[in-house]
């Protein structure tokens, strides 16, 4: 196999048919941004949509604005622009709260109607808070269910009549492994047995086919693939066809048939509105959805064929140019398995991380020893990562990864 | 009493020691604002911080802004900068989530440890979602718990040793009637019962003193009397001695002692940090801050007196002007039980106070028949209140509040 080279990186950008989405963004000049799983960057289009919800609709429309300017339906129109992205259907997807207590919410209501079983069957490797947010809810139901973590591989295996409910994250947010998803699902909904999927890396990231697949109840991050903004809103599913028989634990007036009726009587909306619970946070969702128009026109699935391209390149700069300089690729390398980033292990990790966003090369550092490099089809080059690997290459010839006047960028105020 | 004209109310204005704080607000031409019960309006400062949080901070700083930023610090921030309005140490109180969230985290909190009581007692007439979320946890927990709403004159005689929790209101939304909290506060920690106050029409409005109330437990709305921006985040309140006790049953990461190590097994923070959950919504968060900048250098002691100078003078030229005309003031006279709100009922009441909104005087209306004017007094002025009532007093001498063309605003978009 030829060598790659930056002017065949070049000649990828050129080819690159999501090439004009970059002009959607505001990035800092000088800086190749990798960790837009963690937080997308900022639509080109949200500082005046922001400004607009400012200074017009809260400040001339003040409270009018609630109908006038739509901010009751935000929650939902965030939903229904996102509802394409996942393969859901209109009235499937709500964005509101964050994602610990979307999961809260699906889970509680889940367990309320359990009767008796007792495993909540999760994975080992799973994002701590969720983890966290089932042992809070098994404490508070008095300790009747179980929190199991397994392997992924036995996940499969844990399940069985006991189980009360399955909580799995599609893509690992350490290693980037996606899960099949399908098969997963499939055994679930054979047996029975509720599964929620956490789709915080793959939102935005790759594609899902809720609808085909047969997923019934997922949660998912606004702020990370989707480019909502910091702390934006994150989003909840339900199947439609299980919104009538899911009973909300978290019934709050955005949840009501009537809520500016003020009616004494809990009432809940037969909708996915079952999953609100208080007011939403409307700026925050304002700039959630510019984040979501990012996305108009373009297909999951070109996303995901850009996806693939900067991930497979990323790993072959990596055998090209870091050979035995230990580090060790942890993202699979069958396309299958593989979400939208690309983790490298090293025992340097974080000075390594540190000097790489000094030079302008933002990714991010998680223990142990893992390096995350964000791959973002909307707005990144292959050049970009030509020059994070070549950057990184020449730091650990030279050793500067080392020194720390090299480390870290100067913070913006 | 000699008759209060208009000259009297503008020689008011004069002499009004807060007249400067109006100018700390953006309020539309044309427009008396008797609404921020239900969204203060705009903090001239907001526009710019708001701006300089998405285009520097977000767009710029990136994901680095967590820590440059200080958008991990954000929410207990506010709840610092909200501690002197209520008369909490700092410490003691956290912005984040909904208020409606926020009571079902005590509710849960405190009812996980309740061993066996089983009244739950709150007011007939309060604000309808916090009974909806009280239900909503008791059958979440089993149905063990029975909600039992009594008028708030029969609140103290209800408190029983069956009694795991009392959850209050202080201001009524509708009435604008204000409980004497300290009673009923008193009587609870006697009984070792707790009790969760929702400050959602105090904060901000009239004083509180949780520290030397005895307050244990309470929730509140940031976008109502503390300017905080539509849905802007809500707080919540643990009295220092009570935080170590206090398990969360909504336990996210951010209220983990070490959210970013990624820890497996859940190790709450020792703080309030407690009552947080997930990554909160950073625009909203900044919009906050700066409806919570509205009140510095400004005692409560002075709002309160402004508001209730406001609030009397609202009583007295509804008596004046409009005797014969079907009102009934339902906000009570004395200055003990009065929030910082005046409503009136009046079989007309919704066509109006759409008549007023039409002329510009933007109060609110709750069936069954009530008016609403929110009194505020970091930009209200005597003038404005005079300039309503006259409004209404012609309108209802005229017949014009029942022709639909002088109804409502025009759409701000």
């Amino acid at each position: 196999m030829p060598m790659i080279d930056r002017n065949e990186c070049a000649k990828r950008d050129c080819k690159d048919r999501l090439r004009h989405c970059r002009e959607r963004f505001t990035l800092p000049e000088g800086i190749a941004y990798l960790d837009g799983n963690s937080l997308g960057p900022l639509p080109k289009s949200a500082p005046e949509a922001i400004s607009k919800a400012v200074t017009s609709a809260w400040g001339e429309g003040l409270i009018s604005s609630w109908n006038d300017a739509g901010w009751i339906n935000l929650s939902a129109d965030a939903g229904d622009m996102l509802a394409p992205l996942i393969g859901a259907k209109p009235g499937e997807v709500v964005f509101g709260d964050s994602t610990s207590v979307n999961l809260f919410k699906l889970a509680a209501g889940i367990l309320g109607a359990s009767e008796g079983r007792k495993k909540i069957i999760t994975e080992t490797t799973n994002f701590p808070t969720d983890g966290y947010i089932l042992e809070g809810l098994i404490r508070l139901l008095g300790n009747h269910h179980e929190l199991v973590r397994v392997e992924m591989e036995d996940v499969a295996s844990a399940i069985d009549e006991d189980t009360a409910l399955v909580v799995l994250t599609h893509v690992n947010y350490r290693t980037g492994a996606m899960y099949p998803l399908n098969k997963i699902t499939a055994q679930c909904r054979a047996l029975d047995i509720p599964l929620i999927w956490d789709f915080c890396h793959s939102a935005g990231a790759v594609p899902l086919d809720l609808e085909k697949d047969g997923v019934e109840y997922a949660i998912g991050c606004g702020y990370k693939y989707l480019n909502g903004g910091p702390g934006a809103p994150a989003f909840t599913y339900i199947r439609s066809n299980c919104q009538a028989a899911f009973e909300p634990a978290l019934t709050g007036w955005f949840s009501h048939a009537r809520p500016f009726a003020f009616e004494t009587d809990y009432d809940p909306h037969q909708s996915i509105a079952k999953a609100l619970v208080g007011t939403p946070p409307i700026l925050s969702l304002v700039g959630l959805i510019e984040g979501l128009k990012t996305f108009e026109g373009v297909s999951i699935k070109s996303v995901r064929e850009k996806s693939l391209a900067l991930s497979d390149l990323f790993i072959e700069l990596v055998n090209q140019e870091l050979a035995d300089q230990g580090f060790t690729i942890v993202t699979p390398s069958d396309h299958e398995v593989r979400g939208s980033q690309v983790s490298l292990v090293h025992e340097h990790g974080h000075a390594i991380m540190q000097y790489l966003i000094g030079q302008g090369f933002i990714g991010d550092y998680r223990e142990p020893g893992i390096l995350r490099f964000g791959l973002t089809p909307l707005y990144m080059r292959f050049t970009d990562v030509w020059d994070c690997i070549a950057t990184l290459r020449d730091a650990m010839a030279t050793g500067a990864w080392d020194k720390p006047e090299f480390h870290a960028r100067k913070a913006v105020t």
